[in-house]
């Protein structure tokens, strides 16, 4: 996969997120000049090319003179973040969520709440593509994405572990009245249909956001923000 | 203007909000005879005519068999909306916004929140369109939008009859600390720049959302969420 942008070439960097190639374009300013020689310190595979090499390889004009191989998105396993796990985890499970403006801007709120894992089923769901990364502002190379093979499965072994896991919906309890104490994992649903009920069954609770003037529904990256930022209120002592 | 797509076309209903022409599509289903028939009854101009043309009406083929030419956007005069404020008002303010999705989300928002107004600049400010429309599901039908000459300058207006103003930006008081009892007032900068610095001296404290791993900010839809249902929180009691 090629992503792009140069707060997404510095995600990488700080990141140090394995790269394949890292393309910058020809006669570029001040700042794509000092990004050429932090690749070059890192010793991490370059070459410059013209513009329109970097547009053919992205599909995409406005990548500001950098585009990245990254190779396969390296999706991680279940495993490797229940075990990992202190007793403290704070999981954002994604179910089949569609849309890639989403999904990005929910793995920028995930970062900046202080989220350890996004989780998302193998089937039916929106996966990481340079859209995604562009959008999330390259904040994706710094929390495991997991791909699982069944959410409500997931979900029954972190409860077995200490995670109370609560679905996002209508109809729940207010979010700000719920005990998100850590360990904590939240549920969002698909921007049409919601949670599935066969995973709602297996949440402890659903909490909602009170809503004025008969709304019913916010976009789900709004939502998501709301919600994940009163987990990191409530644990606003814990380091993450 | 002409808005498009069945959400927004039940909002215009729901709000009442006066229609020039209604154009729904020939054949339409089930869902598409009953909004014929709502408009039939409401006495609102209407025409049926093909798919193709609906679509040359509003540059867009996802349009849902509706089309509403809703005439020039009414933005509304900064005295209509301070003169009827009974003391407990609730005003969003953006300053110089860019972008469509992110008015049109924050428009959903504020509605969601209970907000009375959003105020924009006449300048260098994202208007209404038809994407703004879509983005908000319709619920911009539910609130006014201002348009101002001076954003400064309305600061110090409403600052005169008993409104908090804060600005939303780094390293102010974290937005749950700050007291955000009405009548408030919110102020979102714009996605590059954030919120000008003139701006930022007339508001009377700086609020801020409180991150982890070093992220320094969040798409300001979402930040604009979190924020606003924190003021929904804290006057959680105020019907509106």
């Amino acid at each position: 996969m090629r992503v792009y942008g140069r707060n997404v070439f510095r995600e990488i960097l700080y990141s140090n997120f394995p790269v394949r190639m890292v393309y910058f374009s020809e006669n570029g300013d001040k700042e794509l000049v000092m990004l050429i020689e932090q690749a070059k310190s890192r010793k991490l595979p370059y070459t410059i090319s013209p513009k329109k090499i970097l547009t053919r390889l992205c599909n995409f004009d406005k990548h500001q003179g950098v585009v990245v191989d990254i190779g396969e998105f390296p999706y991680k396993d279940e495993s490797s973040i229940i075990e990992t796990e202190n007793g403290k985890g704070f999981f954002v499970i994604l179910d089949q969520l569609q849309d890639p403006h989403n999904f990005g801007a929910i793995i920028r709120s995930a970062v900046g709440a202080g989220a350890n894992a996004i989780v998302i089923p193998k089937n039916n769901s929106v996966k990481v593509t340079p859209t995604v990364v562009k959008v999330s502002v390259g904040t994706i190379f710094r929390i495991p994405i997991v791909e699982v093979v069944n959410i409500s499965r997931f979900i029954e072994k972190i409860k077995k572990v200490g995670f109370w896991v609560y679905a996002a919906d209508m109809q729940g309890v207010a979010y700000y009245r719920a005990n998100l104490k850590r360990p904590v994992a939240i549920v969002f649903g698909s921007e049409g249909e919601g949670i599935r009920r066969g995973v709602k069954q297996k949440c402890d609770g659903v909490v909602s956001i009170p809503m004025k003037n008969s709304i019913d529904s916010l976009n789900v990256s709004v939502s998501a923000g709301i919600i994940l930022f009163e987990v990191a209120r409530q644990n606003e002592n814990i380091d993450s």
